[in-house]
């Protein structure tokens, strides 16, 4: 399914936007696999998490994430640099963790891709907002009792005015809320459900480092679960369920085996 | 992480609930593929799509989904044949389009599962709500103009009054709206999102049997995606994604590459 681009960019290399998946070596794609393999380079930050970076020999990486000192890479570099080992005539693998569009700033980079002539592939990777919850006995949907999930980000970038969370809008939806890198803001944003309508008594999950071997699952409710995660001290990476769904942990985790 | 269960158990076999992505057995997960080779029995529907069921052996096959005649098998019969199975002693995989738990009824397999005593896990897999918009060109979020993604499935179970998908805050979350089984109800819901306020210029598109070999998509507008559906005769199994990411494909689809 190649194309012909314009002339002479025979020789420039292709980029893959890939998904690592939550952590857990097993969910990474089979595609994803062979990719890291095949690579002359993959672009990575930490967020894949120790297990699958592990896995790619030193000489192909470069981190494109937090510096010692403690400062991002700017995307300005990260978009920069695909390009320029791309037209190098590498094959690039851009790794992210989770999914590369569900708060990954893929959309940006196929944007930048693009406009620079650049060949490029998604290859989509599994979301902590969904494996997090099922890896804590928890589904996302539920026949019967919920009709939808929304995913948000508790990372908003505060120069966004148009853009920022409705959550009031996300609490009339009724269906399950996932909230990614949503550890900091949780007294917030749990405030502001509680104040749009939403029951006290509803259910809520942290899962910190899904898949991870050091996993680790908080329960509370809307109007306990800042005291849980202050008690048990869950730091990020984790993401936050809400909704009827998470109450069914209970039900099914003595039976529940694996990551 | 194996579990002690309650006396003469120790034979009972364990069953997996396992998504099998949209269809490209590339976005198979590692884990998937090796529990489709290690299992003795595989229950499964239709949904993961011939090339990934044409790599289970015929021996090991139990399709659990439309039987002649058009019907499908009950979901009580598929609940008591994996219970069944697991006390003879057997590794069952449940494999399912997509993600077990995104509407998949995985949910309700789980605590079947965990009432009966057999032990279980999870093994996520790509959901075509994020994976089908990525083969189109279409990032779910985007940084600086969309905090929030919601899946819906538009097959509503019309027995269900409380959990209704509620299209007005939908629309109000002002994030993209992903529509899972949307084609034959796209009149309606697209319709519901106009009266709520949604602008008719929004950017739709369908992704039709999203990165299988013979994968279409369909852009429009939320005016007029009807119209381009009928006119191109699209088809279940294909997802919708509605918003103003659903615009990007324009930009980037000259390089994008693979399914």
């Amino acid at each position: 399914m190649s194309e012909t681009h314009e002339g002479n960019r025979d020789d420039v290399g292709k980029v893959y936007l890939v998904g690592s998946g939550p952590g857990d070596p097993g969910l990474l794609t089979v595609k994803a696999k062979r990719l890291l393999e095949e690579a002359d380079v993959v672009l990575h930050d930490k967020l894949p998490g120790p297990e699958i970076l592990g896995m790619i020999p030193d000489e192909k990486r470069e981190d494109v994430g937090k510096r010692a000192g403690g400062e991002w890479t700017p995307q300005e570099y990260t978009n920069k640099r695909l390009v320029e080992l791309a037209e190098e005539g590498n094959t690039v693998v851009r790794l992210k963790g989770g999914d590369p569009m569900v708060f990954g700033r893929g959309g940006e980079e196929m944007v930048v891709l693009a406009n620079n002539g650049i060949p490029f592939e998604v290859v989509p990777g599994i979301t902590s907002a969904i494996a997090g919850p099922e890896a804590a006995g928890i589904p996302v949907t539920h026949r019967g009792y919920v009709s939808s999930v929304s995913f948000v980000t508790g990372h908003e970038d505060p120069t966004k005015d148009e853009s920022a969370v409705d959550w009031e809008a996300l609490a009339n939806t009724g269906g399950t809320i996932v909230v990614l890198m949503g550890v900091g803001k949780l007294p917030g944003y749990t405030a502001e459900l509680l104040r749009y309508g939403m029951d006290p008594e509803t259910p809520v999950a942290l899962v910190e480092r899904a898949t991870w071997p050091d996993q680790r699952v908080a329960t509370g409710t809307l109007d306990t679960i800042v005291d849980v995660r202050d008690e048990l001290g869950i730091e990020p990476p984790a993401i936050t369920v809400i909704g009827g769904v998470a109450g069914q942990r209970e039900q099914v985790v003595e039976f529940l085996e694996g990551a």
